[in-house]
């Protein structure tokens, strides 16, 4: 199948550009990378990323547990996220362990049949996490409750996006310094932390949760990374005005707006997006029927609108890989 | 089944507010009203608009028409948008209008196998539509293809959102002198236009194609308009921090962002939406498993999110309808 054969719109993935990602993190971090699925919701996806070197997954929802271990990728999956009802968790022939930051979400791992769990540390990013003055008796509660603390885990959310290289690199000690604090007192061999943009400048976790940069968006790529934007959307130009704009049958339900409007290959202006269209100004002619690659701001909850992603090499569709962790 | 046993994030309709849009939209605009599925993708709620007594819908994707007429709801489907590649229409058992604007889209129309077309004019919203003085060209056009023109579309999506009455309603006037014009030229029976914003704005169309009143968001909640926020996502606390926030379980894949932030009803301020979380300063003391209602800005972004939307009378749980229509 070719590209012109898609209907649009339709999720692209460019195989070189994902291998170049892949292979790329897996140099740089080897078994120390724990790839988020989020990011892609594709177990297809993260078979690849199991083949790179990876033997774990981190995950976001129990949505996205439970289809990694239907597909056999079940063998260390992360639950980076508080849960209230863990017994979806504990019926999984998997090993799943997840992430607990009270004595609410310790109670509802151990009578949901969860058997192992990380302490989830704020470490400076105004989410989950406890204080970390506290790991220390929540781990001892996890502990009598009959749970294998592994470790600790901590998000160094708030300096993920940041531009300076410096200054990321600067906020992510400081919060590593407060995780490795709490490790000390928690004990176990997991040291849970980092993501894309700081995938290089912590050295202190023992293991890396990156998800966007097997596809990257056009927010992450204003950074210093060596990752290759690999995921567009094919869109057509289905109305050209004589007043000077265009449109494209791409709107609000097949991007993730959060980070600010995407961008359109050959350097078109994208005015107005509605929920099935952008209006563009033209960066030159262009005609009805035309085919345009729409770049999203924000991966993640682009992704999550589409039923698949095509894996395109030039012109040709390689595979079709479902997008089959979406939802809860 | 109750609220308190769904799992979360869960999208709530609240059956009599539902009940209250419908009816009151239904009698100011009686067979005038072609509601717009776009805003809600969901058959079964198609079905209620269609007991409150419309025949005809309005849609915006390929995949909305087939799903309406997959359903019985076939009767008369406007595709209210334009399309290069028509053949999944002309293969439907239903009656299908599709909105032309140009020379190749009225040729895709015609090869697709459909049968009768809207001439799309463009009345001030930069989107899709032809110049005005374009329409007959196109009409005959149109004809000479062996395609009825049932009339003409125009949408003043550039009123609808304004506060100011007056302003929305002056917009609309002229909005409508130039669709009329048009249509004097072009002929047939339908003009079709308007939007919950302008319902009660816009007599001078034949037909009316609605779709938020049904659900509502905060975006349009702020305009003077008698319909009532019927749409919510259930949400979970899972993270109370004594750095004072807490945190929900639903993030930007629940979420329509373009319209900014959600809102928590409480008065819960929030501060920050990743992929599935809600960071918030409680306005009161909150509890982690404790059950927050979360409402969107934007209906139609939020709604393509989820599989399913549960109809709720107070706690009890009355009904699980399938977001159906998501896709393309």
């Amino acid at each position: 199948m070719q590209v012109g054969d898609l209907s649009t719109p339709a999720l692209l993935v460019d195989a070189a550009q994902l291998e170049h990602n892949l292979t790329t993190m897996a140099r740089a971090l080897g078994e120390r990378l724990r790839p988020h699925v989020k990011a892609h919701k594709c177990t297809a996806l993260a078979r690849r990323q199991a083949k790179a070197g990876s033997a774990g997954f981190t995950c976001a929802t129990v949505r996205e547990v439970e289809g990694m271990a239907a597909r056999g990728l079940g063998d260390d999956l992360l639950l980076a996220n508080e849960v209230l009802d863990a017994t979806r968790l504990g019926r999984l022939e998997a090993r799943v362990t997840v992430a607990v930051d009270s004595e609410a979400t310790i109670l509802a791992a151990a009578e949901g049949g969860v058997r192992e769990v990380l302490i989830d540390v704020d470490v400076g990013l105004p989410r989950c996490g406890c204080a970390p003055e506290d790991a220390p008796r929540l781990a001892r509660l996890a502990r009598a409750r009959g749970l294998t603390v592994r470790g600790v885990m901590g998000y160094e959310g708030h300096a993920m996006a940041v531009p300076d290289r410096a200054l990321r690199a600067e906020l992510t000690e400081q919060a590593m310094s407060v995780l490795l604090a709490a490790h000390r007192e928690v004990g176990g061999e997991v040291i849970s932390a980092g993501g894309t943009g700081t995938y290089d400048l912590n050295p202190w976790a023992s293991e890396i949760q990156a998800g966007s940069y097997a596809l990257m968006d056009t927010a992450y790529a204003r950074l210093d990374l060596p990752f290759r934007p690999a995921l567009s959307i094919l869109a057509t130009v289905i109305s050209v005005s004589p007043r000077g704009h265009a449109v494209l049958d791409c709107g609000l339900k097949a991007l993730g707006m959060d980070h600010g409007k995407p961008e359109i290959a050959g350097g078109h202006e994208v005015l107005l997006v509605s929920d099935e269209h952008i209006t563009f100004l033209p960066a030159g002619r262009v005609r009805v029927g035309e085919r345009l690659r729409v770049l999203p701001a924000h991966v993640d909850p682009t992704v999550a609108y589409h039923e698949r992603m095509h894996l395109v090499d030039g012109e040709r569709v390689i595979d079709t890989w479902e997008v089959d962790l979406r939802g809860w």
